[in-house]
C-alpha cells in the first residue's frame, strides 16, 4: 500500500491558530485550533503538535501563514519576524526561528493572504490560472498575487488594502477610519469602516440598503487598478464581507462599467462572472495555503525561502 | 581578438523607427532610424537593414518593443500582432510573423514600455533591482515591470497609465482627456492633459505654477498604488512630463506624505532620492532595452516568446 506524503500547515492568525498535518483538501490526518495567546504558548503548542509527526519521519515540511506585519524579505536579517504589532507580546518575534529551533525541519513563513492565494492556486478556484490574485475583505483589506506559482514579494510583500481610490463624497460623507490613509480602500470598504459609518455590522445591513452600490464602487475601483497593473488571468474575493454574495453581480457589473472596454480580454468583456468569483476552498484557503507551501518547498531544495 | 556577440534591436513607435545593431551600451555597430509609414514600407526598411548582419551569421536573434495595443499573450493566435489602433493602416498588423518571415531568426517582441523597463534594468537606473518598475510619463502613460529578469504579462500586458485614482476636483477642475475613462491617471496627468488643461505644453508652465503640485499629487497616488501592489525595489520615471527635473523632488515628498510610514522600508523611508529616480540610459532605454530582450530570447532556447 502506497502513503501519499504529508506536510505540515500552520495557519498563524491574530486571535486563533489552525496546525494541521494532510497531504492535500480533504487528506487531514491530524488537526488542532487553539487560541493565540502569547508567543511561547501558542508557538509551543504548535511546536508540540507536530513534534510526533516530525520524529517518526512522517512530516517534512512546514509552510505558515502567518499574520502581519511580517518581515518576508529572504535576505533580511529579521526574516520571518513578525515586525511591530498592536498584538500585545507579539513584536519583533521571531515566529520563524522559534518553529525552526523547535522543530529543526524545513520551515517557511510567508504572509496570511499570500499563503491563502497559494492555496487556491494549487486547489482552489484559481488552480491553473497564472498570474492570479486573491484579495481578502473582511476585518482588514489585503491580497496575495501568484506569478509563476509562487507568491509576490518585493521590497517587501504587498499591502493592496490601502490602495487610494476616488472616495466618493457625494454620496459617502464617512472620512474614512484607517489610522495611516484614512479613507483608502480599505479604510472606506472594510467589514469596520461599514460598521462605523452605518453603526450596524455589514452582515445586519439589508441588500437593498443603497450603500452596497458605493461599496461595491469602491471595490470595483480596487480591482480595476489591479487588473491594470497585476493584469492577472483570475480574481478571487474572499473574506467576511463578501459573504454577502450580491456584492458579487455589483462588482462584476461596476468594474465593466469603469474599465469601460480598455481592457479588450474576453475574460473580462464575456465572461466576468468565471473572472471575479468566491474562494473555491471556503474557509481553507489558509490552511490548505500553508500545506501547499510546504510542499512547494520540500519539492524545492534550494528555494531560497528555507 | 575575440569579437562581442551583436545582437538586433528595434524600437518600433508610432511615429519613428530605430533599428540597432549592438552587444550593449556604446557598443553599437549600427543603426538607422525612419519615420513609421505603412507596415509595408516600414517593417521592410527594417527587414533591408537587418539583412546583411543575418546573413554573414552576425546577428542571430532580434528584440522589438513595439507600439500598441499589442497582442502579447504567447498563447494567442494573434501573439505579436497589433491589435486595433487609430494608427492608420495599422490595425491587425502581424509585425512579428512579417520580421520573422523576413528574417528567418529567433524575433521577440514585447510593448515599448516593458522593452525600456528591460533596458533599464539590463544597464540602467534598475540595474540589480528585482522586481522593479519603469513609469513614463508623456503623450500616454505606460509602466513596464520587471520580475525574476522579464517583463511581467498576464491576462494581457498591464495599463498602468489607466489607474484609478483622486481626482482633485477642489483645485482641479479638469474633467479628464481619457476617451475611456475621462479622470484615470492618464486623463488626468499626461502631456497632452496638461496641455489642454492650461492652453500650453507642459514644457512652458512655469515651475512657480501651481499646478504641479496638482500633477505630483496625481503621480505621487499612482506611485503609492504600485508600490502597495506590485512592491519594487526601485522606481524609474522617464517620458516628457518628468523632463521636468523639479518634479522629482515634489513627487518623492508626496509619495512619503501619502503612505505615512505605512510601509516601513528604509528604500522609502530614509533613501527615497534613490528610490524614485530618473532613467538611467536617457532616451535609449527603448533601443537597448530591445538589445536586451534579443539577449534575453538568445540565452534561453527555450523561451515561450519565440
Amino acid at each position: 500500500m502506497q502513503t501519499k506524503k504529508m506536510y505540515g500547515g500552520i495557519e498563524a492568525g491574530g486571535t486563533k491558530f489552525v496546525c494541521a498535518v494532510a497531504s492535500g483538501p480533504g487528506q487531514i490526518v491530524d488537526e488542532i485550533r487553539f487560541q493565540t495567546t502569547t508567543p511561547e504558548e501558542t508557538l509551543g503548542k504548535a511546536i508540540r503538535f507536530f513534534q510526533p509527526f516530525v520524529s517518526s519521519g512522517q512530516v517534512g515540511a512546514i509552510g505558515v501563514g502567518c499574520f502581519g506585519p511580517l518581515d518576508v524579505n529572504v535576505e533580511s536579517s529579521q526574516y520571518g519576524f513578525i515586525t511591530a504589532t498592536p498584538k500585545r507580546g507579539w513584536s519583533h518575534t521571531n515566529v520563524l526561528g522559534i518553529l525552526r529551533g523547535g522543530l529543526g525541519i524545513k520551515i517557511a513563513l510567508d504572509t496570511d493572504v499570500n499563503v491563502a492565494a497559494l492555496g487556491e492556486f494549487k486547489w482552489g478556484a484559481s488552480r491553473g490560472f497564472d498570474p492570479s490574485l486573491y484579495l481578502t475583505i473582511g476585518t482588514g483589506i489585503g491580497g496575495g498575487y501568484i506569478k509563476d506559482g509562487r507568491s509576490l514579494i518585493g521590497l517587501l510583500s504587498p499591502e493592496m488594502g490601502h490602495l487610494r481610490i476616488p472616495h466618493n463624497r457625494e454620496l459617502d460623507s464617512f472620512p474614512g477610519n484607517c489610522p495611516f490613509h484614512d479613507d483608502c480602500f480599505e479604510g472606506l470598504a472594510s467589514g469596520p469602516a461599514i460598521e462605523k459609518r452605518l453603526g450596524a455590522p455589514g452582515a445586519m445591513i439589508p441588500e437593498k440598503h443603497p450603500f452596497w452600490n458605493i461599496e461595491a464602487d469602491y471595490i470595483a475601483s480596487a480591482i480595476m487598478n489591479y487588473v491594470l497593473t497585476l493584469s492577472p488571468k483570475k480574481i478571487i474575493l474572499g473574506g467576511g464581507v463578501m459573504q454577502r454574495e450580491f456584492l458579487f453581480p455589483k462588482v462584476r457589473w461596476r468594474v465593466r462599467e469603469l474599465l469601460n472596454g480598455y481592457v479588450s480580454s474576453k475574460s473580462l468583456l464575456e465572461h466576468i462572472d468565471d473572472y471575479i468569483v468566491p474562494p473555491g476552498l471556503g474557509n481553507q484557503s489558509g490552511s490548505l495555503g500553508a500545506i501547499a507551501l510546504a510542499i512547494q518547498i520540500d519539492a524545492e531544495p534550494k528555494d531560497s525561502r528555507v
